[in-house]
């Protein structure tokens, strides 16, 4: 019947407004219980381009491939300007700041180090000193 | 003249085989010396939806999404299944390991602290001995 048939269709076909067909594209990856998956994807590829990038993939990569999408859509919606982009140079920099730390820490390992075999090879110094004292008397 | 119509028409015009506009949306960002760029974003948006995501930002923000919308599509072609996602991933496992080095160098900078500390204290008990001998004589 007519409703059974309707909640059948995916969300993409729901949102195109058209039948849902068995061997829909869109039907495995947009279930139409998740409605706003799909409006994201589509507001930014739109529905063609969607699903020829998943058309041209093979069947196991496509799930994938779609939540992929899916991120890169919100990412885009959320900041228009830079998108996934704006995510990337934010991790660049976290990197760099992780590599900035590092060489600090290294730095300060090989400080100690050396402030250590200073200190000792002075104690060694003076426990000389005090035996050749004792060895003069 | 034909060719020089031709010649200052934008590379989007030029591939969507239409007359440019004086007020061509795609114009600024998409100079005919670089057909290949906006191949590349048509490729993954489409030109509808290039058009509409840069009209609807201020003029001053429009080149920063263009070249955003460029990588993202670059990201796309290279990667079909991951796109920028895939970067994004890779960019996390990297700040995940540099951030394991960094725990690892600070436990061995509280190690050394730790051991210097240990042979410090019985070089003086050592020392200490030597002088409450000496004393004893």
């Amino acid at each position: 019947d007519y409703l059974s048939m309707n909640s059948s269709r995916c969300a993409a076909c729901k949102y195109l407004r058209k039948r849902c067909p068995s061997e829909c594209i869109f039907s495995p990856y947009f279930p139409p219980n998740n409605p706003q998956r799909f409006a994201c994807v589509h507001r930014i590829y739109g529905a063609s381009n969607i699903g020829r990038m998943l058309q041209q993939l093979p069947v196991y990569l496509r799930a994938e491939a779609a939540d992929c999408l899916y991120y890169e859509a919100q990412c885009r919606i959320e900041n228009p300007v830079y998108g996934c982009v704006g995510m990337i140079s934010t991790l660049h920099q976290q990197i760099f700041s992780a590599q900035e730390q590092l060489a600090k820490v290294q730095a300060e390992i090989a400080l100690i180090n050396n402030a250590y075999t200073q200190q000792e090879s002075s104690q060694f110094q003076q426990l000389d000193g005090l035996l050749s004292n004792l060895n003069n008397f």
